[in-house]
């Protein structure tokens, strides 16, 4: 199994300290050693950054810890591989354009029948994974759906949460996804989010003798929403996304969505 | 305008020496300070660093410089913006998926009319530079010619060298574009390539005070060609793409196409 990280914020926000948590779980801390990824969207554009090797080994993830990349939207992912080989294309986070935006998509679990269960159509995989063949089969309902981003973010998160779902009983599909303005946290099994804001306090990290002061990174109108597949902080309250549950976030708060 | 820098080799190979010099081209010894960006090509997976921000200022591309990525093929952009602000999703080169390959892409010139001259099919622009735009209407008009991958690489050069003659017509189009195993380089006004082999000597870069003993580098049997705007050494012979030529690279070789 992978671990999933993903951040909604309403300033440009680094994430370099819920970050270097990932990194150690990947082949320090936990057995996630077949590579990492993370994507930063900043406005409509995104930059990744991808590596087969464990990210405690990796001098890319070292980077990107120490170096403040300030985003709206992030999605990280560490990778314990179960279907397809350990390489680059295989590495999440996956990207593709559609609507003239690009999706970014991470997913922790797997579907071993997918190949078979579900045919792609023009947008298809590059690499092996369930996961991307996953991600292919989402855009492509979407884009058969809608000829283009739909206003209405209700029709659209009813598509994803009906085909996560059909995802989800062939296996384990938990899934982050953004296109920059909305990050959509789909949980089918485990995944937990924590939304920070004024008045703002000290967090420590579970897995290091670590902990930030948020007063003195954030101004009183920051909203920050962290989400991943365990609690990365062991002295603040993070919320469990039920099974079967869409979440979607924007500017760092969850927008309410009826149905 | 812009600088791009190509790469292709018959083995994985790092280009932190031609890079170096790219950089410092980037606000230092030339005027290209609105972004810079590389892409690596390892197997079929393409991994990518992007920065709006000058690459001589740039602790990425610090980075990228020092630390070898040995690749198949590479393609890097520094940008003197003309058309579309400095921002993320403009900054080169850009990434699409066709027919299950990543096709990555850079430009250097401008096509000031072709925002109203040709019009998008379902591979869309997400940023406003006329450079992203060229690249969706190759892809399509790649897209609709054939249905996968073509088997025939010389009816898929003739379908760029014509859209790319096009495109050249609108203004200046020099572009490299990669599918991991080609290396597609068109030359409307200005590009040089030079294919290095045994017996490998000493190249000395044009800007800086740097020399390389590619024969420290190398083993006997590497070959690996570079394309660049302007030579990036003063003591090798740089060969000009004619314009209106296609030149098509393989495992670091120019490949004869007739036609």
């Amino acid at each position: 199994m992978c671990e999933l990280l993903g951040m909604s914020a309403n300033v440009p926000t680094d994430i370099c300290f819920s970050f270097s948590e990932l990194v150690r779980r990947g082949g320090g801390t936990g057995p996630h050693r077949d590579g990492w990824g993370i994507s930063f969207f900043e406005g409509k554009g995104c930059r990744s950054f991808h590596d087969p090797a464990p990210s405690i080994d990796s001098p890319i993830a070292d980077f990107v810890c120490r170096y403040p990349i300030k985003s709206d939207v992030v999605i990280g992912h560490i990778r314990h591989a179960n279907v397809g080989d350990i390489c680059l294309e295989n590495t999440q986070p996956y990207i593709r354009e559609l609507w003239g935006q690009y999706w970014c998509f991470a997913h922790n679990g797997q579907m071993p029948g997918i190949f078979n269960a579900i045919r792609q159509d023009h947008i298809q995989p590059v690499g092996t994974t369930d996961s991307e063949y996953a991600f292919c089969w989402l855009l492509n309902a979407m884009s058969k759906q809608f000829d283009s981003m739909p206003d209405d973010t209700e029709a659209l998160a009813r598509l994803l949460r009906k085909h996560a779902y059909i995802l989800s009983e062939m296996g384990v599909f938990n899934m982050l996804l953004s296109n920059s303005r909305f990050l959509f946290a789909y949980c089918s099994t485990k995944l937990y989010w924590i939304t920070r804001r004024a008045p703002f306090g000290e967090a420590r990290l579970r897995d290091a003798d670590v902990t930030i002061d948020f007063v003195r990174e954030t101004t009183p109108n920051d909203i920050v929403t962290v989400v991943a597949t365990e609690p990365l902080t062991d002295n603040e309250t993070w919320h469990k996304i039920l099974p079967g549950q869409l979440c979607v976030f924007e500017k760092g708060d969850m927008i309410n969505l009826t149905g």
